[in-house]
């Protein structure tokens, strides 16, 4: 359960423009956030360390053994760009984009591509990909990591063995190798990924019904690492990075926290709980990846930008210790795929060095979209998690419920025993208070981290004030 | 991969009355059938071993190591009853019964009782379950074993911590113990399963739309064997009783082939092809269990007592050798769930003693029930299978197509160079020569098998021409 990785220096990271708008919906002033937790000084290293580059990691290994990197040396990049000159073009969406990022990283090792009809079946079926060279065990891979395209395109491609991979902007940004075609049963992939057919699911209507009726796999190569441009790049930490940096930090334990909302005052509560229980457990130098989800979410999900500004204040304002936390963006779209989809969640984490992973009630869940109940039932996500394949060497903590403890005023585990000092505030609830300009109870949230959200609501209700412009 | 059986004596097993009408739908006269293949005399155990009653057998291990055997011994038979009749009872339909047959017997083995919420959904999310006592490996089990409950049942269990199964004919057929209520969700399990919720799957439409919004776990005790009184219960051959006849063989191979269709001559030269393959491979005695499917199955899939007198034609006019030939019943009922039931179909047999397992095109598939196509793409069958989890120890064998050859006037491998000369004849076509009394190509079925589905598909046209009587 230890490998061996390779320490370099981090390429210098210039500071980022955070007054560039970095969603359409969000007009509140910008500050430079992270104060508290800047990656760019965390990254130098200590001299010890740079003298011996190859130190042994005591971190969780990858799955598969080695963490997959597709990105192209640089000095190998101008004669790749020219051999995809030549070849078919297959254009990109902004989701297949994230999807590229994802894999490139090594998020999804020991996927090393859009993945190929053996394994998307095998992904599809069994939730996990037997490792062909490895005895069969087998990896965690619950979601199909897979690109489409359309009839059209696939006639353009003909009998290639590989093609290119344009991006939105129309950059060549990949090179996909010994390509694999095959049909694009939607209505299969939905209902055994969701385990619904329902008219409504986000990232259904979004990417898989707009697509073509193809998969198409194969071994990917990317041109130059990915990059977004919206001032935020350098906290998406690749796993990789990720690694380095809590060898640098000599971690002997990483526990991750995936989220897509903002934090409050119950999530820190549950963080730093965790962090107690592993120094109870004997763990020395437990480390907290804070890990927001930075890809695709619903349009009625906070923004990434003004989430990572939420999760600044909060670090600033004490309730999450910098010492012992890392946050960082994890460039996965949301599928909100529920059980299935929390799978992704934990093993992307092992691949990023995390050993322990919190997960909650619902995890990666949603109503349901056409019925009035949860989609999934809230205790599956962590029952599925705990028994998937692949995930054995992860640790599994389950979440323990926080609430509004009304007696003494502040976010405190549940307490059935006395269940009516208790105040439960939904995402909603929080929406509302944050609309309406109204407090929540004391306690709830971090003063400068509810700033931001109220300022967010806010912004959203100008917007939607404003009479739309007619367009020519 | 071998284990140890205890052989004892098989009790005398008597003459059966085939003159029972078997199914409503089927009128035509019956004979007695496997005349050449006939089991109770091939269960008298020679000398040798009845001296030597435990041998070593070299068949395939079953899943978990020990086939489940949940039949009550009969010394114990009056107590587990008294006991039962104290209890809660729970209705059982005539397709739960068939699940009591399958688990309690062993073919779903290490299944001891219908599932759990854990058991349930490492089923639905991964086809497979984890050992809990053999380092965590796994086995196969891509169908949810459960049993429904509704609401006033729910109800009427309370607390009780044991049930007592209840049959179709109202007598106590089994106790569940330590039993576990989860809830039903139908659209979750369908979709997951089925990979469509689209309305018009028989096994939905039959059983999971009329059953209740709850399922019931727990540990199954079986108060005596399962008997369905039908003229064909002496072909219903437990694993166990397999696995013996197997070693009286002294099969150093067992290959099984599922069906729930008429066997024609393509069927035939396939199985005959694979004991040819088998001899080449080493094997010095490769025995073939050709395992029609007895439990519930479409109102137009030909009956089982029809198919099983369709193949005891086959056997008597020499296509199949019965000397190295098994006939039984697979007690299952079939979901027509393709790629997510043949891992099924095929785990059962390994519980049964079989190491290699023929699979075709689009086995367990169906058409769409809404789309003019086929449900599951005809390959997947075959992939899913070679990849399925915890079925590594089985000897996956892809079925060649066979097709009738117009040259040389009979069923042949299908020859892609001379495609023109070769017609498929699909079951639709088969039937409608059956059904019009048209003579099939010469050399597509024996005469005789031919003859019983002739009087069959007769007897349903005189049915369909009757006026239905009036109820009072």
């Amino acid at each position: 359960m230890s490998f061996t990785i390779k320490l370099r220096i981090a390429p210098a990271i210039s500071h980022f423009d955070l007054n560039r708008k970095t969603h359409k919906n969000s007009t509140i002033s910008r500050t430079p956030i992270y104060h508290s937790n800047q990656l760019s000084t965390s990254l130098v290293f200590r001299t010890k360390k740079m003298v011996s580059p190859i130190i042994k990691s005591s971190l969780i290994e990858p799955d598969g053994g080695v963490l997959v990197d597709l990105v192209v040396p640089e000095n190998q990049r101008d004669l790749k760009a020219s051999e995809a000159d030549g070849m078919v073009k297959v254009q990109l969406t902004k989701i297949d984009l994230e999807w590229v990022h994802v894999i490139s990283e090594g998020w999804a090792s020991p996927l090393k591509g859009f993945m190929r009809e053996d394994e998307y079946l095998q992904s599809l079926h069994f939730n996990s990909l037997r490792l062909k060279n490895d005895n069969g065990s087998m990896v965690n891979m619950s979601l199909p990591i897979v690109l489409a395209i359309d009839d059209e395109t696939k006639e353009r491609i003909g009998g290639a063995n590989d093609v290119a991979l344009v991006g939105p902007d129309q950059k060549t940004i990949a090179i996909l190798r010994s390509i694999e075609i095959y049909k694009h049963n939607k209505e299969e992939r939905i209902a055994r990924t969701w385990g619904t057919t329902a008219p409504g699911l986000p990232y259904v209507e979004e990417v898989i019904t707009p697509a073509g009726n193809w998969l198409i796999g194969g071994d990917l190569e990317v041109l130059s690492p990915i990059k977004y441009n919206d001032g935020l790049d350098n906290y998406r930490l690749s796993p990789k990075q990720l690694r380095e940096e809590f060898d640098r930090r000599e971690a002997d334990a990483v526990f991750a926290f995936q989220l897509r909302n903002p934090v409050h005052n119950g999530h820190a509560l549950l963080m730093n709980d965790t962090r107690r229980r592993l120094l109870d457990m004997g763990y020395k130098n437990p480390i907290l990846l804070l890990h927001p989800l930075g890809g695709y979410t619903k349009a009625d999900d906070v923004p990434l930008d003004v989430r990572m500004e939420q999760h600044s204040k909060v670090l600033e304002d004490g309730v999450l210790d910098p010492k012992t936390t890392i946050v960082s963006i994890f460039p996965s779209p949301m599928h909100y795929a529920g059980p299935t989809e929390v799978q992704w969640h934990a093993k992307a984490r092992i691949n990023a060095g995390a050993n322990f992973y919190i997960v909650g009630r619902d995890p990666a869940g949603m109503g349901h979209p056409t019925e009035k109940r949860d989609l999934y039932d809230p205790d599956h996500g962590k029952k599925v998690l705990s028994m998937a394949p692949g995930l054995e060497k992860l640790n599994i903590l389950p979440f323990r419920v926080a609430a509004y403890d009304t007696v003494a005023k502040k976010m405190a585990f549940f307490d059935p025993s006395r269940a009516k000092d208790f105040l439960f505030i939904s995402g909603t609830k929080m929406r509302t208070f944050a609309r309406t300009g109204e407090s929540p109870p004391d306690g709830f949230m971090c003063p400068g981290g509810w700033d931001v959200l109220v300022k967010y609501y806010a912004s959203l209700q100008v917007e939607e004030a404003t009479p739309a412009a007619v367009s020519a």
